[in-house]
């Protein structure tokens, strides 16, 4: 069975977050005022075979504990879906 | 009323996709197999004071479309909620 895991990487919320603060600040130039907060982080889609649901979710957390996110500044949290 | 955006920017599935490929490659050193495709794109959360969901819906609109998406390149979509 084919599943597809939608994974959202994020800078942890105690963090600065340099790139989503430089996109704050030049919303006014934009003349989008009203912004409060803008935080950047990664999404990644990822297409696996795996005999069961169960199985996928083990192949994911594997991802991303060791690849995708670096857990000392990032938090990921993810959905998964049959495809 | 705050708003907060949860926007994931993609690159075209019509594109190479070199930072995906580089983790999908990878995943046979970390012992994970059957992953059959990963993309990597952006995700932003942006908090929003708007009158209305339509007002907070624009903003998030123009700041896509002129600031955060390279729409040559990527797509975006986003779901909006009251905070």
């Amino acid at each position: 069975m084919e599943f597809v895991a939608e994974i959202d990487i994020m800078p942890h919320t105690e963090l600065l977050d340099p790139q989503g603060n430089a996109v704050l600040q030049n919303m006014k130039y934009l003349d989008i005022h009203g912004v409060l907060n803008v935080r950047i982080g990664r999404h990644v889609t990822m297409a696996v075979e795996a005999g069961s649901a169960e199985e996928a979710r083990e192949k994911v957390e594997v991802a991303c504990q060791k690849l995708l996110a670096n857990q000392i500044m990032e938090s990921y949290q993810y959905i998964l879906n049959p495809k």
